[in-house]
């Protein structure tokens, strides 16, 4: 039989099991942070119904999206041919996102839910983008969103970045800013500046979005230019506000009163941010970790207050790791109830990946604690019963089942990453004792075997520690 | 805008956050046993080459494989015709399994694996079933897998069910036992009996395993009916050989020896099912959660020696809750290396679905351990500060954000399934202490400020214990 060559598709990232650990590590400290914020964990479907997941968007995302069919509808021919002739649309598609399947969820389950709906969401997404180094196909995105029925106080815009300092704190990942926003003191802003248009501040919006890609005279030439035809005035206004950042939460209340009087948008906008800058504080977030940035405006016509935008302060170049703002209403499209929200995602598979490239993650640790050698196959119940005492007390052992030569042993955990490694000898054996090797250190000692437990813990506990 | 309705497709099992909560803590308790025993993660890409997914399988199994095609590719016309007059398959595909895709990982990265490779997989797969009761189109499989690279001991078919027992005793669902078998032992017999034949041995290890569905008298009819010809003496002694259950570890092995000398392959199987039964009790499993059964097959002309099956002895109709066995080589569709090895899986979907339908399943306890309530709007930064130090403790803390009365919040710290809550009114402000209040056992007690964390953490600590 000819052998079929052994790969996966381009934009998919598949780890070595090493790897896997440290993903699987930092996928553990959100979850864990999330729950610590009282967060509760939903999962839904990879499929959903296409016309479910697409009531909202059109272009781009359309065009990214994967569609699905199992091989038995397949066989009904004038499926087949409406799939062909493009007469309708496929009836089943993953989902590209998190937020559209939060939707629906709330939508259909609304009245088994407690509101505020505190969610948190930490699954994979599909999108069909063309392969490209750093763009995946398949990635994870790690989501939390609190959603009210009617209304939702703006002291949850307050909440989230609290989570986000959480979160990135024991991700371990050096300096980071919380940079925040809010899209009403945006547009309030341009038509103070004679910007009337809801649809004109959008685009100007969308401009201003471009400003750390393109450059301020890219940006500047564009308002300018035909499309816009801003006077070169009003261009400079909106560049010089744009560029606003604080340095501590005087400097950004100060920042915000500079701006001077402007038209209800913007006053409210004004008032929501001096909110929720004043309670970050009192949240437990250190003003080191969040500024005012007026640039930041997401992509997205969703987004209507508040929205954060997180970035490394050594690695500007990976851009904003954790992202999101306040919405007026989740799911309009699936339901009349009123559901506004605020919620972040933070895309841990590109995160992860430009993790490590910038070499900050450390992938030489396995989750296997000790490996138990076997020294002399007559002796297996001896090594069996030591593993399963370490395994009780909670230590991940794995035992050596096939005979080999001892050095072979060794050199196997040290390729996997297994740091201890346990040898009962006929001496050790005789003696009542164990001989601990630290591959790690290049050291050794032996310990009474009734102390194995109590002396591995300590070097677990130390290895934790120190790394 | 006419709204569309929020719906899933039949044949997933989405969740309410305490069942998903619930559901989650199953995943924990699997994970944690996997990774005790030494088994690495690994994950693998929901979509998959369907070249590289369908060379082995053939029939059932392709009908039931969703396929997949992103928008973008839909626009080649070309590919649309081939789709349309099933001229070529469809590129991409959802796994069906984690088999396929380890036998894939594992012969695309043969060089950077040590191997005997052990690794755990806990991931969705997707079939296109007939919508059905209890039949799931996505569901989760939690595998392990040890790989040897051109052999593997046979002590590690003797772990596998060390493992099965250190899960399914902290999963909690009450007793249960490991039902053992080998397919050598099996085909060695039916040789013995004058079936030489190595597919009419399967065809009649298929039809044997019917036997608990539908019953000895419709396989002796079967045996002795035209398809097999088979004489009535030795069907009888077929369904007496399928019907053999050991007891004890002792019984076993008399039962083994009792079935008389057969032919190499038989003596083989006996051989390795002794070496298996004397092994695990070294490896820790009481002899009242294992024992032999001769009628445990497993439909798949993959396995080839050991196989298990588990099974609830309260719940029969469950039927086994985790099925495995031995296999002789896992990727030879991919690589020329010989990879043999040993596995089981859990379907924890079905298997959540069912014991919930058992009544086995304590959905009442969120991941929230304290809901701090909001008594008075103008102290919220003290509510904010009880929470930072009750979340840097550990304790999953949710606040009150919106302003409402505190029957409101009890009700929905109950609703929610929160046990503990805390009331900080101008009363326990001024003499420095705290409320709590247990919502399960309908009590509250007064704390000093300074003692809270503790007093918590024993009341967490009881509930724990006692539920």
């Amino acid at each position: 039989m000819a052998l079929t060559p052994a790969r996966t598709m381009p934009g998919v990232l598949e780890l070595l099991p090493l790897d896997q650990i440290a993903f699987q590590r930092m996928l553990d400290v959100i979850r864990r942070n999330y729950e610590r914020f009282g967060f509760l964990p939903i999962e839904t479907p990879v499929i959903e119904y296409s016309d479910v997941l697409l009531t909202k968007s059109g272009g781009e995302t359309e065009r990214q999206v994967y569609f699905v069919q199992s091989t038995g509808s397949l066989n009904a021919a004038e499926k087949m041919n409406a799939l062909a002739t493009n007469t309708t649309v496929p009836e089943l598609a993953l989902r590209f996102d998190l937020t559209v399947p939060l939707a629906r969820y709330v939508a259909e389950h609304e009245r088994d839910l407690s509101f505020p709906f505190r969610r948190y969401q930490m699954q994979r997404v599909y999108r069909g983008e063309r392969a490209q180094r750093g763009r995946f196909r398949e990635f994870y995105q790690c989501d939390i969103d609190v959603i009210g029925k009617d209304s939702l106080s703006i002291r949850y815009d307050a909440e989230v970045p609290a989570v986000i300092y959480s979160v990135f704190r024991e991700l371990n990942v050096g300096a980071f800013t919380i940079q925040m926003n809010n899209r009403k003191l945006m547009r309030g802003y341009f038509e103070k500046l004679g910007i009337n248009d809801a649809e004109q501040q959008m685009l100007v919006l969308r401009e201003v979005d471009k400003l750390d890609k393109r450059g301020a005279d890219y940006v500047r030439d564009t308002l300018t230019g035909e499309a816009f035809g801003l006077s070169v005035e009003v261009a400079n206004q909106i560049l010089a506000f744009v560029q606003v950042r604080s340095t501590s939460l005087k400097d950004a209340l100060d920042k915000l009163d500079a701006l001077g009087e402007g038209p209800e948008a913007m006053e409210q906008g004004r008032a929501e941010l001096k909110e929720v800058l004043g309670l970050i504080h009192a949240f437990g977030v250190p003003e080191t970790h969040y500024a005012l940035n007026l640039s930041i405006a997401r992509g997205l016509d969703y987004y209507t207050g508040t929205v954060y935008e997180t970035t490394l302060n050594d690695h500007p170049q990976i851009g904003s790791v954790c992202s999101g703002g306040r919405y007026e209403n989740l799911a309009g499209q699936y339901t009349k109830s009123h559901l506004p929200g605020v919620g972040i995602s933070i895309g841990l598979t590109r995160l992860y990946w430009q993790l490590r490239d910038a070499g900050l993650i450390n992938t030489a640790q396995s989750t296997v604690d000790v490996l138990v050698t076997q020294m002399d196959p007559a002796q297996l119940p001896a090594y069996l019963a030591v593993a399963n005492e370490l395994r009780s007390a909670g230590i991940a052992t794995e035992v050596v089942l096939e005979a080999g030569k001892l050095g072979k042993q060794f050199k196997y955990a040290d390729r996997a990453g297994i740091r201890f490694v346990l040898v009962l000898g006929e001496n050790e054996l005789a003696k009542g004792v164990v001989t601990v090797k630290d591959l790690r250190r290049e050291d050794q000692f032996e310990v009474a075997r009734g102390e194995l437990i109590k002396a591995l813990r300590v070097e677990l506990e130390q290895a934790a520690v120190m790394g």
